[in-house]
Order: C-alpha cells, then sequence, then structure tokens
C-alpha cells in the first residue's frame, strides 16, 4: 500500500478546500457537474482518440500501482539467483529443469528455459532484452495516458471556461444569468488545472518510476542468468548483481 | 476499425455540445464561418509552408490509420518465419525462391531476395535497416504533421481572437457591433483550442504508435531473416520472434 | 520550385485578411508601421545577438530553399555510383582519376579523389563523415535562426502591446487616445504572432527537412564510396543503395 | 558552506520586499496565510502522488547540500589512488587489503575490495558502473523533487487565484469583500511563482550539478581502480586522472 | 570584435525606443527603477542559488565572449600539426619535445607532451576526451547562468506585475495613485520580457556556438595528435583535418 499516494490526495484536496472556507467561500461554490463533465468528458474523448485499445484498457489496469505498487523484492531474487548457480554448478545447467517448471515469475521462467535449453549468453542476452523492451515501451505508453489526460484537462478547461464567457456576452443585457457562466467558467479553469496538477500527472510520473524500476528489476535476472550460463562464480554473481541494490 | 477513435470524438463533441446546452446556451452561439475560416486557413497555410509535397500527400493517405489501423499479425508473420527456415534447413537458401516470388509483403519479399542471393547477415542487416529507417522517418513526418497542425490552431486561434477584439475597440462607439466581435474573437479560441486537443493532437499520438508498431514488427522480420542467414535451427528462431509479442 | 510554400502564404494571409473583411473590419485596422517595427527591429536585434556573422549570413542564403528548394537527384547518383564501381573492377582504384576531376558535386569529388589516392574504408569513412557533420551542423544552425526568430516574435509582440498599454494608461484622461494606444498594442500581438506561425517556424522546419535529405544524400555518397573501396560487386552496391530511396 | 545560495535567497527576497516598500505597499500586503497553505498544501500533496517514499524522504535529506554541498576532494583522491597503485606494484593486488578495510569512501572501498579479489578489469568496471547509477538515479530523483515543487506551485497558484475570483464574482453585490477576494487571488500567484523561480527551481538544478559531480568523481574513481588492475603504472595513472580536475 | 552582438543590441533597443516615440509616449514612461530592481533583484538571486561559486564566476567571464570571440585560427592548427607530423617522422616522436615545452596552446601541449612520452594512441584519445569532456561541461553551465535568467526575468517580471496590480485594488478608492501602480506592473513586465528575449537568451546560444566550436576544434587536435601516434604519413593527416574546416 503505498500511504503516500492516498495521503497526497487528502493534503491537496484539504488545502484547497479549507483555504476556501478560510476565504469565507462555500464548498457549493467550487462545484459545478456540468464544468466535470465538460473537462471529464473532452479529455477523455480526447484519450480515446489518442491510444490504441491495448494500452487503454493496460492503462485502467496500471492506475492501481499508484496506491499499490506491484512487490519487487531484490533480496529475494539475488538469494533465488544465487541459489541457482550453486544448482548449475553442482548439478549442471539441466538441474535448473525442475526449478524452472516451479518458477512464478514470468521473465525468471523464460530465463531459466533459455539457460536449460543451453543457449548461448549473447542468445540469453538479446532474447531477454527484446522481451524486457517490448513489455516496458507498453507500460510506458500505458503511464503516458495519464500525461497526456494532465496535457489535455487544462486545455479544455479553458475551452469551458471560454464557452462560459461566451455565455455571458450574450446575456448582458440580463446581469441575472452573469453570475452562473462566470462560475461554470472559473470552475472548469479549476478543474482542468487541479485534475492535471494533483492527479494526472504525479500518477503518471510515480507510474514511470514504478515502471523504470521493474525494468532495472528484470535487467538484474538478465545478467545474473548471464552469468551462470558463462559459468561465473556464484560469489562473483552475488557481488555484480548487489550493484543494483538500492 | 479502431472502434475507441470514433467513440473519443463523439464522447468529446459531446461533453462539448451537452455541456453547453446545460447552461442555457445554443449550439449556434458555438458556431462561426469565419472564425473556422480563419483558424482552419492559418493552420492549413503554415502547414503547406513547413511540409514539402510528398510528406503532405502522405499525411493525408495516413490520417485513414487513426480509423482503420493497418493490419499486422505478428503471430502469422513468426509462423511464416519459422516456415521459412525449415524450408532453408531441407532445400537450402535457393529453395525460398518461389516463396519470395509470391510474398505480398514487400519488406519481407526484400529480405527473402536477400536471402536466396546469398548475401551476408551483416550485408542483410544494414540494407534492411537503410530501408526501415529511410521508410519511418517519412511516415513519423506525415505523423508530425498533425502534431504541427496542433501547435498551430491555438496560436492561429489566438490571432482571430485578437483581430475581433480589434474590430470592438474600433465599435465602442456602436454597442450593438460589440457582441459580434467578441463572439468571433472567443469561438476562434475554442476552435483552435479545440481541433488541437481533441483532433489533430491526439491523432499524431496514435499515428505515431502505429508506426512504432509498424517498424517493430519490421525489426522483427530482420531478425527472422538474419538468423535464417545465420543458419540457427527453427525452434531457436521461434523462441526468439516470440520476444516481439506484447 | 516548392508550389506548396507559395500557396501556404497566400492562403494563410487570405485567411485573415478575407476573415477580417467578413466581419466587417478594414484591412486598415490591421495595419500599422510602428507595430511593424517594433516587432521586426526587436527580433532582428536578438537575431544579431545570438547568431555569428557567417551562421546569419548563411541563413539568409538558405532561406531560398523555402521556395526552391536544392535538387537531388538519387536515382542518378545511384547510377554513377554503379558506373563508378564498374570502372574500378575494370580499371582499377586510379580509373576513377579523369572521373574525379570531371565530377562538380563537391562532396563525390572528395569521395573519389580518396578512392584514388588508395585510402582505407575506415579513413574513407571517418574523413567524409567529419566532413558531412560540420557542415550539417553550419546548416542547421542557419535553419535555426528563423527557429529563433519564431520564438522572439511573440514575445517582442508582448513587449509592444504592453507598451501600448501603458501609453493608453497615462492618456486615461485623453479618451481620444485610447484607440490608437490599444491598436498597436494588439497589432503588435498579430504581428508576433502572425510571423512566428505563419512564416518563421514553419520555414525552419521545412529547412531541417531538406537538411536532413541532403545528409542522408550524402551518406548514400559515403555508403557507395565505401563500397568500392572494399571491392563489393556493383549489383550489390545497387541493392545497397536503392535502401535510401523513399 | 555554500554562501552564494543563502545569498542568493537574501537578494531575492529583499528585491521583493524593498520594491514593494518603494512603490508604497506595506509587506503586509502580501502576507496571506491562506494564500500560503493553498499553494503549499497543494504542492506537497502533488509530491506525494508523484514519488514513491523512498525519493521523498531522500529528497529532504539531500535539500541540505544546497546549502552545506558535499565534500569532493579530486586531489586528495588522485593522491591516494596513486598511493594505491605504488603498493599493488610493490607488495601486489592483495598489499591493498589492509587499505581497503581502513577506507571510510563505501564507493572507494567496493573498488578496492574488487582489486583484492583480483576481479577482471571489466567486470570492475560493470560492477562499479552499475553502482554509480543505480546510487545516481535515486539522487538525480531526488532532485527533481524540487524540480516538480517548481512545476506544481506556479500552477497551483493559479487555482488559488481562480478560486479568489470566483468568490469576489459571488459577492459582486457586497463591494466591500471585493478586496479580500481578490488581495488572495493576486497573492496565490505571486507565492507560486515566487516559490517555483527563486526556492524550487534553482535548488533542483544547484542538486543536479552536485550529483553530476558526484558522478564524475566516481567515475575517476572507477578509472583510477581498473588502471591499477590493468597494472598500469603509477605515473600514466597521475596524468589520467587530472584530467578529470577543472 | 563582434560587430553583430553589439548592433543587435542597439537595433533592438531603437526599435522599441523609436516605437515607443512614434507612438507618442515618452521615454520616461518606460522608465522605472523599482521595476528594474524587482526583476534584476530576484533574477539575481536566483541564480546565485542555482550556480555553485565557480560556475557563477565563469559565467561573469566568459561573457566578454559574446562581444570579443575567442580565436580560433583552424587553418594555423592544422598547418601546425601537419608540421609536428613532419618533425615526428623525421626524428621520432622525441623530437617533438622542444616543441612541446614552447606551445602556448594548454590542451594541444597535452597532445605533444603524451606524445613525447610514447602513449598508447587509445591512452592519448581517452586522456584527451576526458579533459575536454571535463572543460565543456564547465563552459556549457556558464553559458546555461544566462539560458537560466532568461527563464526567470520573464517570471520574475510578472511578480512585479502582480505586486503593482496589488497595489492599485488596495487604493481602488484613491485614483491619483492608480496609475503609478500599474505602470510599475506593466514596466515590471517589458523589463522581464525584453531581458530575457533581447539580451540574456540570445548570450546564452551565442555562447553556446562557441563553445561547440572550441570543441570541435579541440577534437580536431585530438584527431591530429593521434594520428601522428599513429604514424600516419603528415599528406593524409592534412586531408583528414581539413574536413573540420567550414
Amino acid at each position: 500500500m503505498d500511504i503516500l499516494s492516498v495521503m497526497g490526495i487528502i493534503v491537496a484536496l484539504a488545502a484547497i478546500l479549507v483555504g476556501n472556507y478560510l476565504e469565507g467561500g462555500h464548498a457549493d461554490s467550487l462545484m459545478s457537474g456540468v464544468a466535470f463533465m465538460i473537462v471529464a468528458g473532452g479529455t477523455l474523448g480526447a484519450i480515446m482518440v489518442q491510444f490504441p485499445m491495448k494500452i487503454f484498457m493496460l492503462s485502467i489496469k496500471v492506475s492501481v500501482w499508484v496506491f499499490i505498487p506491484p512487490k519487487q523484492d531484490h533480496h529475494a531474487v539475488i538469494e533465488k539467483i544465487v541459489n541457482w548457480s550453486n544448482i548449475a554448478r553442482k548439478e549442471g545447467l539441466l538441474g535448473l529443469e525442475t526449478i524452472s517448471e516451479s518458477e512464478t515469475d514470468e521473465f525468471a521462467k523464460k530465463g531459466l528455459q533459455l539457460l536449460v535449453d543451453g543457449s548461448e549468453p549473447e542468445t540469453i542476452r538479446s532474447i531477454m532484452e527484446v522481451d524486457l523492451s517490448t513489455k516496458e515501451h507498453l507500460s510506458l505508453q500505458a503511464a503516458k495516458v495519464y500525461e497526456a489526460a494532465g496535457g489535455y484537462t487544462p486545455t479544455v478547461g479553458i475551452i469551458g471556461a471560454v464557452m462560459g464567457l461566451i455565455h455571458v456576452m450574450n446575456n448582458l443585457a440580463d446581469p441575472s444569468k452573469l453570475g452562473s457562466g462566470i462560475a461554470v467558467a472559473f470552475i472548469a479553469t479549476i478543474y482542468g488545472v487541479g485534475l492535471a496538477n494533483m492527479l494526472f500527472l504525479p500518477m503518471a510520473t510515480k507510474l514511470k518510476l514504478i515502471i523504470h524500476d521493474q525494468s532495472q528489476f528484470k535487467e538484474m535476472i538478465i545478467e545474473g542468468v548471464i552469468s551462470i550460463a558463462e559459468g561465473e562464480n556464484p560469489r562473483n554473481i552475488e557481488t555484480k548483481l548487489q550493484s543494483y541494490l538500492h
């Protein structure tokens, strides 16, 4: 559970709402279903045009990571790889076959199978790097859905604002309608700027950092698997992999 | 058919128009042929200065991809390449000659011909990589036509807005003309910001993602053809190419 | 003749002027010698501080390319190089000496001379790549003069606008001067945004695309010359160079 | 002690406050607890969503570096490495064992241990480069916390400003409340723009420069350790390392 | 003497001041010591926080280059290097010892000493490249001081403007003070935008171009020194170095 993400949203919302209250405003004066519909709908539409279905669906799935980041136990995986290298030393690469079958991590399993097949280190690296970068590209695009959303909400907010002002201009003769138009205009701006800066852009960066960590985690596995293929001794492999710890 | 692109445009338009209606405005108040002419004409002109004829025409052609993306069947092509490698094993590289003649994909055909000619793996890679990057550069420029359009519409919208305001200033004495000037001013802004954020910029990114996929697809073909040239066994080639699946 | 560039400028200007006319404004209301002097002079000054004399002069020279792009016949040069490789096969590299003397393209001539001198392929590549990138850097800077101009005109336009507004503020008591001040203010903005988006920025990109094509053209020549130095057969050289066609 | 950082903050604040005073304003007119709460709270919240706990905590720790930069004595470390190479020449790599135990710099100690273990130069480089880049990535993210803060404060300031303006709009009938609304609106803008440009963005860049220096310092150590592993003579090592001095 | 830099500043200033005069404004109306103090002081403070002392001092030193660029005679240095290669051919590398002692250019002297010491070409390249990039990084940071200044002046100008507007708001009852507040507000904007676009940003780019030229000049020296170390013949070295001419 990423407690910081949850608290961050609360802190930001509280700052806005308490600030509004202390100035003597009602929370009501910041609420407008119409303004929200314009900003949310316009942004959603732009996102749908921009991303293919596969990435659009993936972006919904990875959004959870902002609050419940995927687990990656660097220490455990180093221990596991050192263990593999010990087995490979004693029983040969074929000794990894049963371990490969019970391995649950997809990426590590692929590495083990390549070892058992007796592939060349360079082949292993090339296959695993392509796998890593293909998946990384996809995840990064999913994170960029939120980056794009953070780019569109302020501009759609401006469209909402200008529409409100046009409404005001067309009713200059009837001052009673003046207030509502300006309200929607300004509230659309707040929704647009607020959603971008307090939700979408921070989410996008956190997702990118998580994806960077995942890739580095996989790099570590690649390094370990190749070292086993090259027959390096377990102690050296451990030293090498520990450089990835931070 | 990219259903998401179609729905995205509908969702965005609906959000704006329904939002306008709920505020009590008429759809009419957002219509202005003059504002559209300024924004569309100014942007079109800038685009024509910016891009050479070849890229300008290509950008019209690729715009279809946003709604009907080009088909790329990764699984089918892997199967095809594995099949080639089996033939090459049994009948030698010359056995690929008849297949090369009936191959419909231009890029794959080029690879097959290089194999049949008995070219060195490094030569094959260099020739196919140059071909890939030359075509990729051209397609990317076509996608950038929409990126550029998305950059120009808001600024041309501002020109339209300021022209409207000058008109208002020159007619301060005649308040009846005030409304029309401000209307064009604001509507030009909406057209500029709206076209950029709900059409051109999302289109540009979707096109870039499609082009990235095409290049990766071709990378996969290059990898396969080179593996055949190096005489790798079909099972290894399959494993290697499957890393490109996502 | 790049007909698109000429038409682009006409289309953009027409959109603005006809739009202004349809709104009921006079073309006069968009004319201000003072506003033009501020925007043009301020931008010219900034450009002069920014670029050294050599690049400043070159930018004037290359501006012609936007309308009359330099000719580059890929097919002709491939034919020429294949011809050279045939001569080299029959008469040896020294057979290229007379051809080298009559070659008019500076870059190709340099390549021929290196061949005749019997330089190593790696030496030829390194010498020609340095030559290419030195010239490319210079041309790109010349293109960036227009990019920089496109960056400065809007901000100088804002300076003109604010100066106009200060003028208005200082004459609040005399409303008859109000109009002229605001006019200059707004017209300076239009000149700044318009020159940037409908002239300078599109010019800069078109120039960059032309320079990219030139570099790729030279890359093709380098590839051909090196292939001759390596004694490859003419048919292979032709296949290789055709990958550069688009 | 980085005296320039301290003086910089004083100079910037003085310019603002004295400027305000000379215009005839009271310092009071720039103070608003509510505006500060909105800007600080909104930005803090966004930062908390954006960065994982580890980087968030590290960013607090490295903020001290802006005023008390970490010490890095290039001359001393060159002398130290040359000394190691002398010992390695006389006593063999094992002679570095006692020195390795008493070395206080973590990174240098790691290098010494790899030397004592008799690792290959390429292995040493790969292990130490991974260590360097893992730590560098983390520190750079910590610096980017301030960059992000500098990106969010102006936009949150705009949210505060628009909220103030909504408040004003809702109280048009009661002019006595007009002033307070506009005040918060404008002060939130000043806080947002001021914090970004006079504190967060400059801090972020100074931290990045410090981190760049640290990485270069470590590069120098890697170069030295590898040269010892390759058995180069101490005088050459000294020449080599002195290129890192600036 | 870079006459273009001097004329550029004059042209830009003249455009502004003559423009102001032609509109009927007094130069006085653009003068405000307070506005200048706010913009200059705020920017200076931000710069002081952002850059370490060494870079801050260096930025003052290199600012002269904008008007008096450092001399770099490519032709002379090529001649010099060809001369060295002739000596090395006739007298061996040790023959360069006396020349090395009298060489005034620091970088060339370092190269000569490495030659006299009989260092390997790869060692020479690595030592000289590190030297080049260390110094280049420092100079580029000094140029970035002006880029940063150009980024801060407009935003500090906005702070000055908003402060002026707050002042106006607090004195709505006393219209006589209205003018002065708005004046400072607008003048601060002009100073901010003007200093950035007509001085700091152009300076930064010119400095970067000069530094790029310096680095290329050094690259040429490295190439020459290494060619001598590899015993290439003087005529080839001359051909190679002439590719750096533009």
